[in-house]
């Protein structure tokens, strides 16, 4: 097992009304004057906005509304809330929303007192993070665990590049995780979290190093718990239970169990494939990486040799696959993990989810800027190209 | 679900020679009068000692060492320590041990700046600390999980009586954790460790709530870890890996997946029953869990109908038992534990572990006086009797 660093400063209120502790949570953090930033607006029609309001209206805080974040957040949102900041001298920062909502709130909450402009804080730029704002959440869509990690990810440029910020300040205070906050979350939008999270204990799983027992053992605890539950949300979307399983699974599936412990090499390089999908479609995020994963994962079989043996106890373990032979049970996880996203309601094919042949060379060109990918086998524009392919039809 | 709190706001730093940010780790805390806290003297003769004195030396700190401290740490052993810290002006604790060294590290942190006797400060009492100094801790025996948590065990009076202190001042500001630092621990120490882990693991997993997936598939994936490190451990106790993946998951085991989560009853039955063995036998902890699991189980077994579904699915999950009946897979599982126990080199009864069949008595009257301790199934005096009479031979 490879050294790591382990830490989950956040604290986490977990359940049905938690919001009540909100002023107690500001008080304690001494805020005075909030940033409340939010989305598109839908915390309005389903009522966490009025609750959110009555909370602060309880607690002695000013109160500035920062809405309209958009889903794939962009450095201009973030650079209109740093501006708002600091014309209002906001000392705390309370994002409720996704994880477009919180990375964006993430990204606000450094760039406010950094001299510089904000996009020098990307990437590697994360190291110049010296202080940030403090940062809470309230979290109304389950997936990209962001309420429960210091990472954020931004929307750069005209080619809509993604680039990280990561930094162990960008951690917030606190996070509000009410499950009742997801019941009116879309199908669509529900399905494709559980697949985000799904796919962040994937790819860390696949990493390399098979010594990591107990964060692989966490990893297929909280992988089967995805694999009963998100169909039952399909099924029933206010099952509380299955929310309140789905939300904490995401939560965990990013909270640094996976790729502080003992993987040293942090890449997911189905997740830097979708993302050109998002850029160039708008695609959901966790839409583009199930489309993608079951090519990934052949591609992966068929140039990897060490894979085989990893493809094959990810089957047994998480699919309860039971073939003795490592390419046959590797091959048949591949196909229940196709059943699932089918049972999801999710488009098999990236013709099917509306991507044209003749754009995929320009896909794989982009991906392949981002440079090469790592993890089970090196990926750049020809492997991307090949992938990209055969999740075409 | 049930509602919870997380957060584990402890910083680990896990792997060989992550001592060596010792020196950043006290400076980050700003510490300049550090009470070094050690056992008997164990790591004098395996070189660790010398390895944190070394670094301190780097340091700009000034050290007080406070050796001496006793297995199942007593009121005494804190109150000196409270006294030193007072005297000496310190203001950082640096633990270096295990679960009894970190433990009587924690009660004094919460001593010093206490106007009463910290005795007011257990069960009940520890509502009242409201400050306490900054702990470091540098481990040397995986079991407790004391490193990553905000709990200390103490052992109190005349009859050693064992009274726990929570709060969340108490959890460790760092923890280092270097699995060859545990090396030499014997194998009897090494192997009651590893049961004290999985016991912890079990009797939250075994809590009537059967709505947390996510933490009792972690859960399952920490024990299944557990069972197949031990015996490596045994086998060789240099053996990097199982040493590694027996202190994480011991660490995992509780650090607040398990009782904060969706488990608002926090009780170990079968840690209240053990408690006595070691307070009047000198028992290792790990040893008297051991031996007293399987009967307790089968005693639930018999007497709460609810707990045959739920040792089925430990036993199907965790030990990988086919039997279709819930009752037979039930006592299969119970079987597999004891052969764990047994190839672990334990005792499998109390008379085997020099316990006279005389004494059963008043060991059940001692625990009873703890009050009725609930989880699978309420137990009380009478009850207790039964466990321990089962267990004898």
């Amino acid at each position: 097992m490879e050294n790591f660093f382990f830490g989950i400063p956040t604290r986490a209120l977990f359940g049905s009304n938690q919001i009540q502790h909100l002023g107690f949570l500001l008080g304690r953090e001494q805020a005075q004057r909030v940033l409340l930033t939010y989305g598109q607006g839908s915390i309005k029609r389903n009522g966490i906005y009025e609750a959110v309001i009555t909370e602060l209206g309880k607690a002695d805080v000013e109160v500035v509304e920062f809405p309209g974040i958009q889903s794939n957040p962009t450095l201009e949102d973030v650079r209109r809330g740093i501006q708002i900041c600091r014309a209002k001298d906001i000392d705390f920062i309370l994002a409720v929303g996704g994880g477009s909502v919180i990375d964006a709130s993430k990204a606000i909450s450094a760039g406010v007192p950094f001299a510089g402009d904000v996009q020098e804080l990307l990437a590697q730029g994360s190291a110049k993070i010296a202080e940030a704002l403090p940062l809470g959440t309230i979290l109304t869509m389950a997936g990209t665990g962001s309420e429960l990690n210091a990472g954020a990810m931004l929307t750069v440029g005209e080619d809509h590049k993604k680039i990280s910020m990561i930094h162990p300040l960008l951690f917030p205070r606190f996070s509000i995780l009410d499950p009742t906050y997801t019941f009116t979350v879309s199908e669509h939008h529900s399905m494709a979290g559980c697949f985000d999270a799904l796919s962040h204990l994937m790819e860390s799983y696949f990493l390399p190093d098979r010594t990591t027992e107990v964060q692989d053992g966490m990893n297929e605890g909280v992988m089967k718990t995805i694999l009963r539950n998100a169909p039952l949300i399909r099924a029933n979307p206010t099952d509380y239970n299955a929310r309140a399983n789905i939300m904490w699974a995401s939560s965990m599936a990013l909270a640094g169990f996976q790729f502080y412990l003992g993987k040293s090499v942090i890449d997911f390089p189905v997740h830097t494939l979708s993302h050109e999908l998002s850029s160039l479609y708008d695609m959901t995020h966790g839409v583009a990486l199930a489309v993608l994963m079951p090519s990934w994962m052949r591609f992966a079989l068929a140039k990897a040799p060490d894979s085989v043996a990893t493809f094959a106890v990810f089957a047994r373990n998480v699919f309860g696959v039971f073939e003795q032979d490592d390419r046959e049970a590797a091959l048949r996880g591949i196909e229940l993990l196709e059943e699932f996203i089918v049972a999801l309601g999710m488009p098999s094919c990236l013709r099917d989810a509306g991507v044209k042949h003749e754009r995929l060379e320009y896909l794989a060109r982009k991906a392949a800027e981002e440079g090469p990918m790592h993890g089970v086998c090196e990926i750049g524009e020809k492997e991307a190209l090949e992938i990209y392919s055969a999740s075409w039809e």
